[in-house]
């Protein structure tokens, strides 16, 4: 099965460039995109995706954490709906393509569906999911865990560097925390979850290709760790007196290397303060984060009480004390094997060479996988470089992506 | 000689408690004092401590770089003025005895002198150093700098967190920085600067002694380094595919360590940020201060290679690029043999005992070295900490330490 009906690649390029302009500073590859979870730039960008789907003739919805969902009715409105998207909003700094993609690619396949005429059994519902990435208050998946019935009330109390609860951000938007739940979507109404993304890795650069098919999905893992020892004077305080709070977190981040080559995961400090912050002070305490990932889910737990050890062994030789807080534990996934098939037959169809590959970084899709058959299609990153405003696909890999999602969609649709 | 003029340790102690009280919020042991140079709470000990000056009858005035100098005049006006003091201004959370011991120590000696009638053939003048920490700015020693005429113009280009330059801060605080040459003394003016400040760190206390009398001063070295890397996905990028700015900092870090315990000197990294600071984001660039001290200039220096040694293999290693920027660099400096044997022959005649000990912590008296004799008189710390809230001297020390000098002051200024 061949199928005709062809993506607009300059459409879709457009609408990402469009998209790009919000929440970025000129030149976008210095500054980047910076689209924190419900702060000014998003709910701008969120507006604006609102308007794109009312013009495409999308029936959209914004559920009660702000999900924002676009449906394309299927004929038989009482089969359950393939569901498509990704996310809106960005890391500090971000790219143009992280999450975007997924959403305005979904648009784009059934833009051009609904243009040709095309009728599909299923509904297809374009879904761009709340606070995919956790940047302002600390955790992510907001969006998608409340669709799959995992979302925690507490998650409410978080609080982001200006002292805001998410609470009051949510109020802020006009949505009602207390009606969380009504975010829960029913199994039986949805068939199928799939998601574009790039690949925010070095593997299809390398292998060449402009696509690939996604197997097993990491699950992240996130620690706060505070280290405090003694912030004594830098000069009068003599190497073998000292209790210095960064060199036992220095030793900490090294092994946290050490451990995840052991283990074959991946493990990165990417935030860090040390106090009181003086040239001419030992640092008394030292905070940092810890993101661990692994798409064994053991494995990743054994990773975890390495650096446990890690962190109680340097305490211990430098005679510091420590306290450690899980931030986020997400369990790593496999992708349906349907899905996969279909896929490849998409691929096949569209005689686009592709391969097989697991996902370093946690996606929506991890979580909707707890309530649906799930499914991902990786795009080529130049250079594997993202959450950096460097962050770049090019306009045929974006297209060619978007042409294997719309075949997939119609083939999960169709029956 | 037995100098019959006792010091009045009670009032010693309530006027160090009462400028405690400026900068501070309480509990003073757990928050500190902030005096930061020139900043409001600065500016409010300045204030109070003219006026204490003035109470006892010195005659005040505060040069063109905002050193506050109370003179008490000799019977021979055109001899060289016996010089003391030290520094009011604080680091970031602080403690209450690291410079203003040495002020209000200094007051209460010649307050006492004043008191008994006595008259001295050199006067003596009291000097309250502008910016001894260079806290706000990166560069400290500014008032010492400036009247031993060491001070560079360039110093009021510097900015503080908030963007302020030193230039503003100084037009602020009513001082003109076109002027500051004019701060400068004139050798032949001068004839001995003498200073008491507490340890700072643990010697005296583990030799159960009150005072000791310092022989060498270690110069600190600070320098500025930033390590650029890429900043990528935290789950997507491969360990082996990363170029993870902190990683190499982490790995510096330890290195300063190993260092400083392998030439007998001391370095310290005190303040770092990493960016872009995401919990998921690879750091692409991380900057950090370096703090590196010895009583031996070419031991010292040999200490600096090192380090650079360290960064350039560090780099190398981890496909990073790196900047260094010198901020500070003092001289390490010996105490006149003269005033130590002024000091050794007070504490003799007031049967204290004492010892000679190394300052591990740079002083305006290393500045004023450059123009004059120099001596120092130490004053046991508990537990040796210091730039901290929990920094503690007992009132008896305070109290003794002050009696040596003003026996000191005394033999220094009657021919």
């Amino acid at each position: 099965m061949v199928v005709a009906y062809r993506i607009d690649q300059q459409r879709l390029w457009d609408s990402l460039m469009k998209l790009a302009e919000i929440g970025s500073s000129s030149p976008i590859d210095q500054e980047g995109i910076t689209r924190l979870s419900l702060t000014k730039s998003d709910l701008q960008a969120r507006g604006a995706l609102v308007d794109l789907m009312e013009e495409v003739g999308l029936d959209v919805r914004i559920d009660t954490v702000g999900n924002i969902i676009g449906r394309w009715e299927g004929t038989d409105s009482t089969a359950p709906a393939v569901l498509t998207g990704s996310h809106i909003d960005t890391v500090q700094q971000g790219g143009i393509f992280d999450g975007a993609l997924g959403v305005l690619g979904a648009i784009e396949a059934i833009r051009t569906l609904m243009e040709a005429g095309v009728q599909l059994k299923h509904s297809i519902e374009v879904v761009s999911f709340l606070d995919e990435e956790g940047t302002r208050f600390g955790t992510g998946y907001i969006g998608s865990k409340a669709m799959a019935g995992e979302l925690k009330e507490n998650v409410f109390d978080l609080i982001d560097d200006d002292g805001i609860t998410y609470r009051e951000a949510f109020l802020q938007a006009n949505l009602d925390p207390a009606l969380y739940k009504d975010a829960t979507r029913n199994k039986g109404e949805i068939k199928a979850y799939i998601e574009m993304h790039i690949e925010q890795g070095k593997v299809l650069e390398e292998q060449g290709l402009s696509v690939g098919i996604v197997t097993d999905i990491q699950g992240p893992l996130w620690l706060d760790i505070t280290i405090t020892g003694s912030a004594d004077h830098a000069g009068a305080t003599p190497m073998n007196m000292r209790k210095d709070a960064s060199l036992t977190m220095a030793e900490i981040i090294l092994n946290i290397e050490t451990i995840a080559k052991k283990y074959d995961g991946v493990g990165t400090v990417g935030k860090m303060t040390i106090e009181p912050g003086g040239v001419n002070i030992i640092p008394g305490k030292a905070s940092f984060s810890v993101d661990l990932r692994h798409v064994d889910k053991v494995k990743r737990a054994e990773m975890v009480d390495a650096v446990y050890e890690s962190v109680e062994r340097a305490c211990q030789k430098r005679n510091a004390q420590y306290l450690i807080d899980i931030k986020k534990d997400v369990d790593p996934t496999s992708c349906s094997e349907e899905i996969i098939q279909v896929l490849e037959g998409a691929c096949q169809d569209l005689t686009i060479p592709t391969m097989k590959l697991q996902c370093g970084a946690g996606h929506d899709s991890l979580i909707m996988s707890k309530m649906t058959k799930m499914g991902m299609i990786f795009i080529r990153s130049k250079d594997g470089i993202s959450h950096n405003p460097k962050e770049w696909s090019s306009k045929e890999d974006c297209a060619t992506g978007t042409q294997v999602l719309l075949n997939t969609l119609v083939q999960l649709a169709s029956k």
